[in-house]
């Protein structure tokens, strides 16, 4: 049932964000009579869906729901009190909420009118879930997920730039369902002069998709007044150091943040979106860049496309910049998926724990 | 009934050598009555082990075997002959042998013996098992087979050569594996400098294993004096260009091969090798003589070790000299088989067919 309500949860993989995903399964005995997803910000929760499509049958049911139920009125009424009310017999969470209005808030008020409760459940599946919101809360920053496309030999573009394409039309798309999910897509500077790209989810029409928003690492603000970035109905946010203002005329959404040495502070970067409320960015950059955030140990997780051609030795490296001269130094991941995407592969790594 | 004649051949992958892995399972029924392969050249074959595990119950029984029997006296005499006397009904061969003393042959004596014949069950599985041997006699040159390990980001080592460990000791077991099975380990005179390595096969000690032969591709003869891919059981082979002479009193089984700009021409050494009677090449080298033989055209099958390490853009290349500058030059492969061996990743490609 645990492992039902986190499908559900997952259906808001597109749209629920910034709020946590969360899916709400209310079964007597074997039955389920009543389940729901949370589908976005402002809509209801989970539970009180669940409890809708149940009616009277919520009476003694047992709801198994994704995250501890929120104790605090927000858009809609505390969940708890919903759940009480509609005289569910028990609660059983994967997760207490670590949000600091609910973080266990939710279970005593479920105690205190009589609803069992039980956390931990499939809780790392919950986790893993909501890695980005969760990020965001108990970090203040957002998950951080790096994508990057290269050859068999570890190239991402040849040397005169030409990237079009390594990989298939079937990783093109799966990219874009992993942009679809992030609260904001990342690139450089250096990425939108040389490859003007659109940074938005192109997805069937039927796929429905909050806009992530569009973010431009840009210290000098050299890029600000053109590119495909701008255009379209995603917004775009342009960071930039301190004291640097755009050209005359231009007018963009833009913040400072501290940099040193011509390059932005990454760690600021991940604090202001944080406070934007981004839960997962997603990074889609040249080889400088992502070894900036690779080297700042601010990577949470690789999204790497092989295509099996070979570009050769003078063709563009995945990184630059990482400053390897012995074997101690090299960075060391973790292969935690490895999926065939059309004739290419796709590998999900972590950086290893220390 | 032909799956299991096929495992039953593959068990003579480290030992019939140059001979192919032949199996051969004889039915009654659904009973099997009799079975065999061929473990080594100048022992029975796999029909005779078979037949002779039968004994009086081969009479009308149908005999599966992965490759057409023999139909000339080699050490034992022609197989056709000894499955049409122990009176076999029926034989299904995977596949008819190309080997000029055989090529159909096989097929008519025992037709003429009154034994029905048919050929093809499971064929692209049985090349597959011998495609060395099948490369050695239909194309005159072995099956040749890249050997290398890289980082995620496509390195073979650090800029200072170090490449202890990239990958993990599981993998490297595999690549023992690998070894273990080709006629002949290549490697070039750069390897033999910088690595010193053994070029033998280390398996553990109950794992019979027919010692590949070490080939040195050294044009100027200038590692022949040293190193320690002149000790051991196993023979080594110092290819050099014409003209050449050891130093003085140095005494190495070498032969000369056409070179062209210090260069040994690759299609020269494999057909040599393949007039010894090499079905499989394992290639173990670095960058440079790799890019070689792929450039040349002459690469059979890529066994790539994947470590999920980066060592960063200084690090030395997977392949070098490919001279590819736009993407209609890019060298597409495809991946065959992807797999986890220990924390590293194994993939198998073969150049795209054209």
């Amino acid at each position: 049932m645990m492992a039902r309500a986190l499908r559900l949860a997952a259906r808001g993989t597109y749209t629920t964000r910034p709020n946590p995903m969360v899916g709400c399964v209310l079964v007597q005995g074997d039955e389920v009579v009543g389940e729901g997803w949370h589908v976005r910000k402002g809509g209801p929760h989970a539970e009180v869906v669940a409890l809708e499509a149940a009616g009277a049958r919520a009476r003694g049911a047992i709801a198994y729901v994704t995250l501890e139920p929120c104790a605090h009125t927000g858009a809609t009424g505390p969940c708890a009190d919903a759940l009480a009310a509609a005289g569910v017999g028990r609660v059983v969470a994967a997760m207490r909420d670590p949000f600091p209005q609910v973080d266990g808030k939710g279970f005593e008020r479920l105690r205190a009118a009589g609803v069992e409760t039980a956390s931990g459940l499939l809780e790392p599946q919950a986790r893993e879930l909501n890695a980005g919101w969760l990020s965001r809360i108990e970090r203040d920053r957002p998950w951080v997920r790096v994508k990057l496309a290269m050859s068999l030999d570890g190239r991402t573009a040849l040397a005169n730039g030409d990237s079009k394409w390594i990989t298939g039309e079937p990783a093109r798309l799966d990219g874009h369902r992993w942009r679809a999910r992030a609260g904001a897509i990342v690139a450089g500077a250096g990425t939108i002069l040389a490859d003007d790209p659109q940074l938005t989810v192109r997805l069937p029409e039927d796929v429905e998709v909050l806009p992530p928003l569009r973010v431009v690492l840009d210290p000098g603000l050299a890029t600000v007044a053109r590119g495909r970035v701008r255009e379209g109905e995603a917004p775009t946010l342009y960071l930039h150091a301190p004291d640097v203002k755009p050209p005359r005329g231009i007018d963009a959404q833009r913040a400072a943040v501290p940099a040193s040495g011509g390059n932005l502070d990454l760690g600021a970067v991940l604090r202001l979106l944080a406070e934007r409320e981004i839960n997962e960015v997603h990074v889609e950059t040249g080889a400088t860049l992502a070894g900036a955030f690779l080297s700042a140990g601010l990577v949470d997780e690789l999204l790497l496309y092989v295509a099996p051609v070979l570009l050769g030795d003078r063709a563009r490296p995945l990184f630059a910049g990482l400053g390897i001269d012995a074997m101690a130094q090299r960075l060391q991941l973790q292969v935690f998926e490895t999926r065939a995407v059309g004739g290419d592969l796709r590998l999900r790594l972590r950086p290893q724990q220390r």
